[in-house]
């Protein structure tokens, strides 16, 4: 498949989200290409139903314009109460719906923004569905102070521990001034217990482990078809 | 007991603990007035006995000038592997040794110095022992994002949540950009599944439950006695 091809059906999954969204509600929009495509969706329905939202939070600034660009206004999370649906992408996502994110950086952002919606859809194209986490390095953010300490203690875990580099081969640096660790044990072993040892870990911010969040996934498959997956 | 007389009980209390300290460890400093006493020990040592340490951190800028001042040489804790000996006050401490720290705002800081430290001494005046947590408000560090989330969640969980405030009544802001919501329930209510819940709070950076951490306390009486007492 081509890249037209393939961001046709993207176009076409994001065009399926988009519809679900109910007017008058309070939106979470997370970040990616499939995610663009859905925000130009929700822009249509905007000028062709004079479709309006309550408030608008995003999970990057990249969304927050291209929204602004539609003449959405977009708010922060902490100017609202809950966010009733969220539409973003994800790494990886199981069979069970359990997902992989944080492969852009913005893993604590998307993870409370994530936490405080009363539903998640993730739009992925097929490339991304796995039968149990792995397939992907696993974000960890850690705060500086104590990064060299919890590096060699993911070591000893057998966790793979690999610094997130930028393009000039330093350490990637978050919204937040902190690191990222990815860990490249594969498949991520034991996912329930991995995150619950990663959030008693002193240090760790947030970990990219997103279980029991998500409630669909709409998926464009390579065949052409485009398949809406729900717990 | 007079503000001297109470400051000559830190300092015996400060004096003792300084003896502890092996030449040539590394030392975790604390902050705190009777720390204060604690490193000026320290400096009193290194002119008498020409006592030099492998490494120092500290968890304040204070003690950091301090320290310096008296010829000690600060390091990063990124910068080396583990504490051997970490000297530190505390806001509370129960009779099984867990405590209460943050009352400074340094909680994060103070938390990953400790978790990387072989053992623990914390210095204390009488007032702060008590029977089991609590008399002292929990600090809790959140990020900005979702605060307001997490200030109504603890209110609903019945943790009688407040805004740390600054000295110009705006939300203090912590060392990593967070703001401290201070927990006032209580008694601490069970602290091990208080800090299990805590730790699993997207949004939370860190809390002030320093649970099996402790390994000594010297605490300084009010009758003029210094006991020392271990787990």
């Amino acid at each position: 498949m081509d890249k037209k091809q393939q961001d046709q059906l993207k176009k076409e999954a994001a065009t399926k989200a988009a519809e679900i969204v109910k007017p008058g509600s309070v939106l979470g929009v997370g970040t990616g290409s499939t995610v663009a495509f859905f925000i130009d969706a929700l822009g249509q329905r905007k000028e062709k139903e004079g479709f309006t939202l309550k408030h608008i939070v995003t999970t990057s600034n990249r969304s927050k314009k291209q929204l602004e660009g539609l003449g959405f206004k977009v708010d922060e999370l902490a100017d609202i109460d809950q966010v009733d649906l969220t539409v973003d992408g994800a790494d990886r996502v199981a069979d069970n719906l359990d997902g992989i994110k944080g492969g852009g950086g913005a893993l604590t952002l998307e993870k409370n923004v994530a936490i405080n919606s009363k539903k998640i859809i993730w739009i992925v194209d097929e490339s991304k569905l796995v039968h149990r986490l792995g397939g992907f390095p696993l974000p960890v953010e850690v705060l500086p102070i104590s990064c060299e300490q919890n590096f060699r203690k993911f070591e000893q875990e057998g966790l793979k521990p690999q610094w997130r580099k930028d393009e000039n081969g330093k350490r990637y640096v978050t919204h937040y001034g902190n690191y990222i660790i990815d860990l490249a044990a594969d498949p991520v072993p034991a996912p329930h217990g991995l995150a619950d040892y990663l959030d008693h870990t002193v240090g760790v911010v947030e970990h990219g482990l997103f279980l029991d969040m998500c409630d669909e996934v709409i998926i464009a498959h390579s065949d052409g078809s485009i398949e809406d997956k729900r717990k």
